[in-house]
């Protein structure tokens, strides 16, 4: 298997960052890096594996193209299936999976927004931007990252009580508005939430990616 | 167990959809409606049950709330493995996750953002609306319908073979074009994507919620 990717990007590094919490459980998974300055992305040969033109993609040792994140990740947990970082039954896997949208597509799909539509070094992907767009995105940030900080007064992890899928998604979108908008929740009174970010960090497979 | 939807919204029905699909291998499930343009979603007793003031939300018997669309599936597709809508094993899962994703986060978020930046009527959902990026949304549209037209000229069903939850995404999201914007496939030249909706629209389930 091969997992292409864009160093640094928010996506890639979820799938990376998955991966080292197998650690062992998984076989060896090689790393390709493409450049999406470049435009790698909509190369026709890329186009075949994932003809959304994103990273991370999974090549499967029978060629096929397996991309979108989170699914690539349902198919690592199903390889690996410990440590568990998706849910051991159904139940359990509804709510992860319910904690780590939130953590996608309100948190990430606002950090991406705020971010595409008004950082000068994204132009290149996100065409046209909308300056005023992003600004109106990154004010939305608070509400999510304000009652997160409120549940993780009341629960180590974002899912609970133990590390899952849905603290990658999470530490992975705050980094990217950490590196590139400076972004720190402490700076906005978010201490328990800035609390968990330092314990993350402190994993090693806050490294993967980074 | 109780469903809390909004009449007529995509995402409720999405879960009406699947629900329908599955048949009497449900127990019975109750439906309650809020009025999102009287503001009943920011309520605090809605609030408890979902936080991000958001329907579909699923009551289970023990008073939790689960919400996200795709995740109240999982709950459910648990309960009622069959007719399988999500993928029997993990690598069927992953692959399906991955059309579910495309018809979610690239097509029905293009939808959405496309209708709640235009449209007058969901000047009360989205504020401030930007219409600019509503049109920019519009236009980008086409990328990915062009692209799922393609796939319907060579596989019945949005995932291959057999019709899944990513069936009910694509058409639950296109019928939310259609109804508040006209949208027709067939308009643009998109026959596949067109007979498609037509073989769609004619099973039972996609009366629910509609």
């Amino acid at each position: 298997m091969k997992l292409i990717i864009s160093p640094r990007a928010p996506n890639p590094r979820r799938v990376r960052m998955f991966i080292a919490e197998k650690g062992a459980a998984l076989p060896e998974i090689a790393l390709e890096a493409i450049d999406l300055a470049r435009g790698d992305q909509r190369a026709e040969a890329f186009k075949v594996l994932n003809p959304m033109s994103r990273v991370p993609v999974l090549q499967l040792d029978d060629g096929r193209g397996l991309a979108e994140t989170r699914a690539i990740c349902t198919y690592l947990e199903g390889l690996a299936p410990e440590p568990n970082l998706m849910g051991r039954d159904f139940e359990e896997r509804a709510f992860i999976e319910m904690a780590d949208r939130r953590m996608e597509i309100t948190m990430l799909g606002t950090i991406a927004n705020w971010i595409r539509h008004g950082h000068p070094g994204l132009a290149n992907l996100e065409q046209p931007q909308f300056p005023a767009f992003s600004a109106s995105q990154g004010q939305k940030l608070r509400g999510i990252t304000t009652w997160l900080d409120g549940e993780l007064a009341k629960q180590p992890f974002v899912a609970g009580e133990r590390f899952t899928i849905a603290d990658i998604t999470a530490f992975c979108g705050l980094e990217f508005a950490r590196g590139l908008m400076k972004y720190r929740p402490g700076d906005e009174g978010l201490q328990h939430l800035q609390a968990w970010r330092e314990r993350i960090a402190a994993r090693p497979s806050a490294q993967a990616g980074a």
